[in-house]
């Protein structure tokens, strides 16, 4: 046997220096200036590691995007696509398959309420437009009310409802979206000193903002049961049972966005469930199946499914319910059962993240906040306490920021950082001692950016 | 060792029944009324033919939806798939790996013209929202011209570019966008009666929109470069010649649509060929990787690129370049590459699919066009030739085209039906006796049908 029979097509992949020179030759990246960048191989990973073209080991804070839950390479999962190959890759949406039907059948299982239908999309933003369409259709309302502070996805109606800088360069028309103040008590925009006032407060300007645009042209309020990206800001308690009043006041569809906080990374299957409740719709990806095959969808409530018994939904895509990343949403929900990952998730913010954070804040001054729960953790960094002046400008970044972010990497540490915020957003699965280093690390970050 | 312990993850997922119950309690279908459907279960596949739950075989003329480009579970992208799942499953977006970069490499190697950059996304719907924002920041500008009798995908602004009935829930407020008619001889909208006068008469009305539109005011015209769910209505020569000088003219971008007809669908890498045309930027997605993980991306020229050298892309989508993905379609490129399976596909309409469609109109009075190219081919079907009064309404169905298709299925072929219209699609890699048997069933349908 000559050496090309035996080379996988693959193994020319396998070169670090070469995939650097053709990613800058031929990758065209995201968020980015294209001649600005020089981004870091990852030539290998498991568990809360990754490794870069060196063979340098980093502890990844960031679960890449918030999606690797049960970190890198679990061989359960690796196993189920393995498997799910060797069967059979691909059908078309219109039929029935046996991984997508499971796939379906685990996602209810695990959803609040009735929400016991699945439409499969490829990721969050296509879920969430889904969503959107689903809404009004259902309610024959156009309007669509988001949060400031959120983040809901790269394309036309997703990017519109986003509420952060994103959303600028794509904003001509509203596409049907109007964007309204969710609570949150460290930048009040309602000049509340408490949580509970808060909540009041934040629950009276959504009232209002309703009145004002008409309560029957509303389709949908849209929220981040928990804002990721935006800050990790948790609702208040009674914040989004509110929310859930008002809507049933006016007939309006409630579409929670976990694509960020649910499956375990905030501490609960989704997120809602801290605040007791059950939208009519929940989007996800990102944790379904860690991201290790593209997946998103939108959980229904029988009440909109029943709107489409007998009237054909007019919406799809090429992929809908994928038999490869539904078999590996199978496999990781089978795994995060039978793990209690979950549960897991929880205890890691009760006992190390947060007790980690908070004796971080005792000792930087640069610290003004400290929030989370579950695996899903911010630090607000601000120049200045009393006057709570960020680290970074809204929608920027500030050399002290970034001295911040270079330190925790070179000391072998991937943080996810925005703005002014470093968040710990770490696999459910990383263990204590793992999560105790990487604060040692960002520790010593913080130390070293102060000079 | 148990019986529990050997078992995987997806054991449960084999079951047909299972399957089936499954997905009506819990899969919510695109494009359907979900009580008024009953899907096929698919348990098996292998290169052109599929198993249903009762383990018949069927010839799948429609490659799903028109993606499975290489048949299914071919050897090659199944390894590529298993060895990348085994390695390194997922990375985010902002770093660099070798499936990725040698992905984009291959790809841009077979892009005509300096489209030596890719953009990848999760398929075809957000790879025209991507490209149509580049187009609109690359010109400062915002409408967005498109075809009559197209399809773009299904979220907001993709449907919206669409120009067929799946658009029409959707359709408040236009997102941009502005239709006007391609060339299409047999419906033709110019009362043309050559090709070469369709083609004059769809510049000059395109022209006419153009100026009428304001020049100055439009970022794009997309186009599929030959439309395909709309009809697989080839170009007359010299049109796509002449939409290209008319970009040219105004300094408007031109955005070829190649999710369907890209990566050897119609006989070549990408179907502007045929026009001897480069586009500013590709759109694709299905035949990179035969649809074995979900992909997609936009091809962009140098000019495009240079725009957001030092100015930020302000797009992305967490699965940007999936190296999963990414892996698959390095090995099918690489197995099309080394089989020739391009000029495979252009032989294949040639001697055989062309031939046995023009010799069952021959036959039969209801085919009123034959047309396509490579494994890429529609038969419009008429109740009256003169007249050429369709079978079946635009956007709808008729129990005439029921009658046909049931036909096919219960003979042990799968076509790909649209109104009026059957598609003959079958994989690339179909050999010449199975596409004889193919169009051997469908005579007999036809014939069974018109009884
Ligand atoms: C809350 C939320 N919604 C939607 C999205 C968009 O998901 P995707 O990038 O898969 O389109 C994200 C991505 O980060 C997100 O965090
Ligand atoms: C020409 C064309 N463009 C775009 C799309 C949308 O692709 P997707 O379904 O992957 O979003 C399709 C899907 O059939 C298509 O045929």
């Amino acid at each position: 046997m000559t050496e090309t029979t035996t080379r996988s097509d693959l193994s020319s992949t396998y070169d670090a220096a070469r995939a650097y020179e053709l990613d800058r030759a031929h990758v065209f990246h995201s968020w980015s200036a294209q001649a600005e960048i020089s981004p870091m191989v990852i030539t290998r990973a498991e568990g809360s590691h990754v490794w870069d073209a060196d063979d340098r080991r980093y502890l990844d804070f960031s679960s890449q995007l918030v999606f690797t839950n049960l970190g890198h390479q679990h061989p359960r999962i690796v196993a189920a696509i393995q498997e799910q190959a060797a069967h059979l890759c691909t059908v078309a949406p219109a039929v029935a398959n046996g991984a997508r039907s499971e796939a379906a059948r685990l996602i209810a299982s695990h959803t609040p309420g009735d929400l016991d239908h699945v439409f499969f999309t490829n990721g969050g933003a296509d879920a969430n437009e889904h969503a959107v369409r689903m809404a009004r259709l259902h309610t024959g309302r156009h309007k669509v009310l988001t949060t400031y502070r959120s983040y809901h996805g790269g394309t036309h109606l997703a990017v519109n409802m986003t509420g952060d800088p994103r959303r600028w360069a794509s904003d001509h028309g509203s596409a049907g979206t109007v964007h309204f103040f969710g609570p949150f008590l460290y930048r009040s925009a309602f000049h509340a000193r408490t949580e509970a006032e808060e909540c009041e407060r934040a629950l009276e300007h959504l009232d209002q903002v309703v009145s004002l645009e008409g309560p029957g042209t509303i389709a949908a309020i849209v929220l981040e049961a928990i804002p990721g990206t935006a800050g990790i800001m948790i609702p208040p308690p009674g914040y989004l049972a509110g929310v859930r009043e008002i809507c049933d006041r006016h007939g309006i569809v409630l579409v929670a966005d976990e694509v960020m906080s649910g499956f375990g990374r905030a501490g609960r299957w989704f997120a809602v469930e801290h605040g007791g409740i059950v939208p009519d719709l929940i989007t996800f990806a990102k944790g379904v199946n860690s991201g290790y095959v593209p997946l998103g969808g939108v959980a229904i409530s029988d009440e909109i499914h029943a709107t489409f018994a007998h009237r054909t939904y007019p919406g799809g895509l090429t992929y809908s319910g994928h038999p490869l990343a539904c078999a590996a949403a199978v496999a990781t929900i089978r795994t995060m059962e039978d793990e209690d990952v979950v549960g897991r998730a929880e205890r890691l913010g009760e006992d190390v993240i947060g007790p980690g954070l908070r004796a971080l804040a005792e000792k930087h001054e640069r610290i003004g906040e400290v929030r989370g729960t579950g695996a899903f953790w911010a630090l607000e960094l601000v120049s200045d306490r009393s006057t709570r002046e960020p680290l970074a400008p809204y929608g920027g970044s500030s050399p002290e920021m970034g001295a911040i972010v270079k330190g925790c990497q070179e000391r072998g540490m991937l943080p996810f950082a925005n703005f002014n915020r470093i968040h710990v957003v770490p696999p459910l699965t990383t263990t204590d001692d793992e999560v105790r280093e990487g604060l040692a690390i960002l520790d010593a970050a913080l130390t070293a950016a102060a000079g």
